[in-house]
């Protein structure tokens, strides 16, 4: 029951990239489970990680190797998380490593592992053994799409976006996919994403345009507050186009960020869409606050609240519940007064209260939508920041509830 | 479908204090929904309100009365939180206030109001001052059971506790009531609680225990984060008893601070107990932190996890999802190694995985209980904390979803 979501209709190949999937029966039947990323020599990575301290054995290891030295292959099974399996699953993780540099002649430190699916169990190593070896034969430039459906654990619709631009007279590609139902499943953990571009970009401006992308997709969504111990988001760039070296003083890296933000975005918002259980895609857009940090600080209250949530669920047009939950974020000295709260294009909160042109009808209208922005105005400052959640609805309890029996 | 809960068989009068509770039709019909206190001249008062910002038209005016002289009158309504109604709620609290003064002889600043229900409509001044004059007719000491009943909305069992000791000779009676259906409902609002004895008891001690006691009982539950914006804590001391003034230098200061303790600390576990579809009754306990602070900071990451309340719910040792929460609760510098997790007396988690002599057969023993405790040990430190909360059924989003339609 993705909200206004489908699976793409085609991803374009990154030249400096070849990808394979396939079914290695890590712990699924009849699918594509396990996917390798081959990267060209003299690609550029950036990455981030979950934040969680239980992080996975697999994230433990990719972090080490990304500051080893250059990534020549990602590896990344469904369906086992390597998660909450101590040395045990550390020695996992770094022997599929030692698999992948054997098949691709290269330092085991040069590939970067990642799992997704069920915490706290070991990972079946001959399996993954096995699928490594038939990776290396199935590699293809062409192999997007296989690669998006392969990475899926809970995920109903397989999530990629491709961009292009022209840059120095080159059309530069930017392809990525992600997985991820919602971010809430720390047992079928995970937020994956993989963006790859043909671009050249210098090391620093990539690590940085990671950072700032991230920090504006993946971390401004939310399903339910739930970090998983797997989370990861990867940048590659190729350097196969023949642009030259971007860095942030070039003339079209604003257009270039500009695309890998739009991607990311794209992606980030599939993944609510297809949150668990998710009936309605809520925007939730803070503004005039004094930093980022305050406005983020609102709208994750309001995104994370299980009565402003279950609001929507029902189309119920509860505006007090959304007021109480802007005055319990913690803001200092707030000005009531000066506080105006929109359901899209709605005004229902002003002068401390119920708006007074407000009537329960035009709230009602507004409800009654699939996608749903609630806009809030603080107020005492320029500062804005956007977050997007789902609905809490029954269907999410059941799956939770029931996904272990 | 209260967790181990059934209304109290008796509350004892205490000394000094009068109450009444009358059908005032503010919004219910046929029950009394008004409640007023009388307080013994000399009594003393201590309050905690609610930290939100949005906090309702009688929470302002309370806290204003409170610093402005002795009290003598709180008075309670069910059925409209008087909040989100802008400059006209503090007009009719202020009116309320007036007509308690009129009826009592006194200043309005010597009444304190109290308002719980939906939020964003205004008080029907009508009712309030018809049910305000009814209410002086019928004040009486034993009348705390017909104002625990009074008070409550969405809850589905009255709540009350009586406790008795010796000091000086003397029999001192300590009496509370509290509604709450959870803290969850902004728009059934609020937690309120009303703690009274005949103890004589000196202001600033009395500031300190209710502080204290507050911070240990209703500071430590939680159905689901969302703070309301009424909720307030009431304690008074009205000196009748006898006794030489208690400050925390007294010989039985400790005995009676432990009693004030034991009843504030049972009246929260009981609005845990009738949490909205509560089905579980799980405490969180958290040993060997730092700092109270990071304990408590763990204790309610887990407890509010839906993944981990929905696995409780479904009755399933998903004990990935303990972990998961522990580790993005935010702590820095944490030894994964030293943390040990207990689901009562089975550990679950020790080394940074699943403990070695874990079964999935005990895990489940201990699921099918109906109070769980949750024990985690930082290892870092000799400080704790305790959090109790219940689970998230299917029942939590029907009632919250269906309130209002």
């Amino acid at each position: 029951m993705a909200v206004g979501l489908s699976a793409p209709e085609v991803l374009l190949p990154v030249a400096g990239v070849r990808l394979a999937a396939v079914p290695a029966g890590i712990r699924y039947r009849n699918r594509d489970d396990l996917v390798l990323m081959e990267l060209a020599e003299g690609s550029r990575v950036a990455a981030t990680f979950t934040r969680n301290a239980f992080c996975a054995a697999p994230v433990t290891v990719a972090k080490r190797h990304l500051d080893e030295q250059a990534v020549r292959y990602l590896l990344i099974n469904a369906g086992n998380a390597n998660a909450g399996t101590g040395e045990r699953g550390l020695e996992d993780a770094l022997a599929s490593c030692a698999r992948v540099a054997e098949g691709g002649g290269c330092d085991a430190s040069a590939v970067l592992p990642f799992s997704t699916g069920v915490i706290g169990e070991n990972l079946n190593m001959a399996a993954m053994t096995a699928g490594i070896d038939k990776a290396f034969d199935a590699l293809a430039e062409d192999n997007w799409m296989s690669a998006a459906k392969a990475i899926m654990t809970t995920d109903t619709v397989a999530k990629g976006v491709s961009r292009q631009l022209e840059i120095d007279g080159r059309t530069v590609t930017i392809t990525g996919i992600a997985k991820g139902s919602g971010m809430i499943r720390p047992d079928m953990a995970t937020l994956l994403a993989y963006v790859a571009t043909d671009a050249c970009v210098e090391q620093q401006t990539l690590d940085k345009l990671t950072r700032r992308a991230v920090d504006a997709s993946f971390n401004s969504i939310t399903v339910d507050g739930d970090t998983s111990t797997n989370d990861a988001c990867v940048l590659v760039a190729t350097g196969a186009a023949g642009n030259a070296e971007l860095s942030e003083a070039s003339d079209h890296y604003g257009l270039f960020a500009e695309a890998v933000y739009e991607v990311m975005v794209l992606l980030a918002q599939a993944i609510i869409r297809d949150g668990e259980g998710a009936t309605k895609f809520i925007t939730v857009a803070v503004e005039g606050g004094r930093d980022v940090a305050e406005c983020r600080q609102v709208a994750y209250t309001v995104a994370h609240s299980p009565l402003v949530k279950t609001a929507f669920f029902a189309s119920d047009p509860n505006w007090g519940r959304i007021l109480a939950a802007v005055g319990r974020a913690g803001l200092e000295a707030l000005d009531l007064d000066a506080i105006r709260i929109w359901l899209d294009e709605v005004c229902i909160v002003s002068n401390g209260g119920r708006d007074q042109d407000y009537e329960e009808e035009k709230g009602q209208r507004v409800m009654d939508r699939e996608e749903i922005t609630v806009r809030i105005e603080l107020g005492r400052g320029q500062a804005k920041a956007t977050v997007w959640t789902s609905d809490l609805s029954h269907e999410y309890v059941r799956i939770n509830a029931e996904y272990r029996s």
